[in-house]
């Protein structure tokens, strides 16, 4: 072999794609956050808590050293022109410094999944069968603005076992730096590896490309984000994803509903708050009790600002209410609107949820079981509902503690995204001699 | 908008890739296995057992036309010099045929694991919440030459309310065209959509390549067969892929192992069988016995026509042994030939199967609970095992009934994958009117 085909060679070795100095600085990263999963895969629970203890103490122990890294960045988004809303998300106030600290103290709360056998069970063979829940391994995440993701993904993470290697956005770059820096010196103090939770420091954006094919290195990806970003990972990774798509809920009113509580559900489903991915966007009501149920919370609507848009019979029944397009049935506002859609049966109903829902959650109002049953099981969202505010779709609510996103995905984990959905179960045999 | 606007639009709503004739044709089983799935998911126990046992009943009654598209398959692989294991593997006899029945009527006796709400707890705010299993939608399965596998795989899915579509050899088409129309008569005898099982009707290669980014109709990709199509769709897939790599497994003899029972699991780990990927390939022995076991295993191997290639330590306590190169650690020999290493430590055990293993079977033989519990916790394998041979690691013998692959992967599901694995849990919530 001459000396070329030695040198093709040694570049077929390489990862897909370029490799200049980013890739190579985020392949870095990746094998040192692979070494230190190994350690934490093991580490005892006590350890762990310790160590997101003192990142708490150290985050609190900074808020001058924060602040200021914050308003770094918060001069250049105003340099930059960002607008009011990204400003906002970006901004570090003591109040949220705060929600980092108890988000960590509740994390150390929460039971460690990692370790346990469970469901043990003798086979034929004699052979104890069980399963035991590990780390995923090394986490990468993708995520925009937030500075405070930064802690609140590293805590859930390390709880779980797991490295993180956390790709922020640039705008948030001296804040997330900042959050980093508190995170290593807690898990120094815990004898941990520094290394099992790395801030990515580069805004090159190619950082995220290099993430998107380090398969060698990493586990799974979570993008946390705009729809841009995520259906920029979901196309081009060669790493397994984790993904939150759009949140389009629907409450379903049944004919054979209760109608103060159907009220009830469609009007706190759609109002106590709007900017959420579990709020109702499309509200489905039974064409039998339209005419009793619509008018009543249409001017519950109207007085707290939402402004409705109807299916031509929705128009018949209640006013001031706009033509609903096509379009609108797919739509995940996050604003005060809702699209109101009358059918003529529990079908047409679920229909529409296959047709334009996204898979997050849907619930349904209704007394009889029969209908709820169907609903239940024929309905394929990460959270079905029976007589229930689509606003429980929430990991707090469903008990896991903190999320790290909530997942339209169909394989590994549904819903909220806890503790659990940031490990897997492998199988252990315990035997004396069982040979076949 | 003028023309020319309104025609590159519509053409950027077209799948990504070409979109000849195939990607039309392999798009068209996508939506029409959808449609099969959404029917599918919802069916009764019983209705998916009647097909079941009508496709058992049509493959039986089937044998003549089966060896007829058989033999034409053969016959063409003989005249392309397909060599004798492919042709071997290609064979339906009557005994494989009884093969897919019986797998069948197993399938039929395992518990449907759709629709039934489990863990159900009440939450403060007064909601029940709990899991329902749901089946993943449509799988696409990828297979070489048997074509049992396309009755195999069917069943599993049909049973777990998931369509299928399959995409078998070219080598192997007339076969599975043959089961497939017995499939079909099953399913629509049981009043059940014929197109919920459907096989790849093309020789031409680009089919696979249109499976791979058809992730708006298919929701997880099987592939089944030599390492080069595994890593083809794990590099291509748009579609998440449930994969097996190798099967590189280790049993490692610990200073505190009854030796009587190492020297048992670890002739049986090898030599039970040697073509399938849960056997032993790399036998690992602490040096404190390695002088004490090794001599009578290595006669006893010898005896079987097992070839030794050893790590130097093992050479010089056992003769008639090959040097072992670095290459060898890594391999999946599927044949009688296995590589042993000599270690000092528990930890140098554990650190050799992290850097050589697949993450498929390990086993550890000792009696010292600790580094049992250890070794147990560390190694991040598919399964692990202590003092039993890697051959358990089996649908089977897990109670799993048949599998339909085992999964080295670290999400969603790991080892041997049954009717469970092709099964996803979503949130339900019962309530009675809460709100937030």
């Amino acid at each position: 072999m001459n000396k070329l085909a030695i040198q093709n060679k040694s570049s077929d070795d390489l990862p897909t794609g370029k490799t200049g100095a980013v890739e190579l600085y985020m392949q870095g990263l990746g094998k040192v956050a692979q070494n230190a999963a190994r350690v934490l895969a093991s580490a005892e629970t006590e350890q762990k808590n310790f160590a997101l203890e003192a990142i708490a103490s150290k985050l609190l122990g900074s808020a001058q050293a924060l602040a200021e890294a914050n308003s770094v960045d918060m001069e250049a988004g105003k340099a930059r022109s960002l607008d009011a809303a990204l400003l906002d998300r970006l901004e570090l106030t003591p109040a949220r410094i705060q929600g980092m600290v108890d988000g960590l103290l509740q994390v150390v709360e929460l039971p460690d999944p990692i370790g346990e056998i469970s469901d043990l069970q003798t086979r034929p063979s004699g052979i104890e069968l069980g399963k035991m829940r590990m780390p995923l391994g090394v986490v990468g995440i993708i995520y925009e603005s937030r500075p405070n993701v930064t802690a609140d993904a590293a805590g859930l993470c390390l709880k779980s076992g797991n490295a993180s290697l956390l790709r922020g956005g640039s705008e948030a770059l001296n804040s997330n730096l900042a959050i980093a820096k508190c995170i290593r010196q807690g898990l120094l103090e815990a004898r941990l590896p520094a290394d099992a939770v790395q801030v990515v420091d580069t805004v090159d954006r190619a950082a995220v490309g290099a993430m998107l094919v380090m398969n060698q290195y990493l586990d799974v990806i979570i993008p946390r984000g705009g729809r841009g970003l995520i259906e920029r990972v979901a196309n081009e990774s060669k790493v397994p994803v984790i993904k939150h798509f759009d949140g389009v809920c629907h409450v379903y009113i049944d004919k054979a509903a209760d109608l103060v509580m159907a009220e009830k559900i469609a009007f706190n489903s759609k109002t106590n708050r709007y900017g959420v991915c579990n709020a109702m966007e499309t509200l489905l009501v039974h064409s039998d009790i339209a005419a009793k149920v619509l008018p009543g919370l249409a001017m519950r609507y109207k007085k707290e600002g939402v402004e409705l848009r109807g299916c031509e019979r929705t128009l018949e029944i209640i006013s001031d209410v706009f033509a609903a397009t096509e379009k609108d049935w797919y739509e995940e506002y996050l604003a005060p609107v809702l699209s109101i859609r009358i059918v003529n049966s529990l079908d047409q109903a679920m229909n529409h949820i296959t047709q334009y829902g996204s898979s997050h959650t849907d619930s349904i109002v209704t007394e009889d079981k029969g209908v709820a049953d169907r609903f239940l099981r024929e309905v394929n969202s990460s959270s079905v509902m029976v007589n229930a505010s689509t606003r429980f779709a929430d990991g707090f609510e469903y008990g896991l503690g903190a999320e790290i996103g909530i997942s339209t995905d169909c394989l590994h984990v549904r819903g909220p995204v806890g503790l659990e959905g940031l490990t897997n179960q492998k199988y252990v045999v315990l035997g004396n001699g069982q040979i076949r």
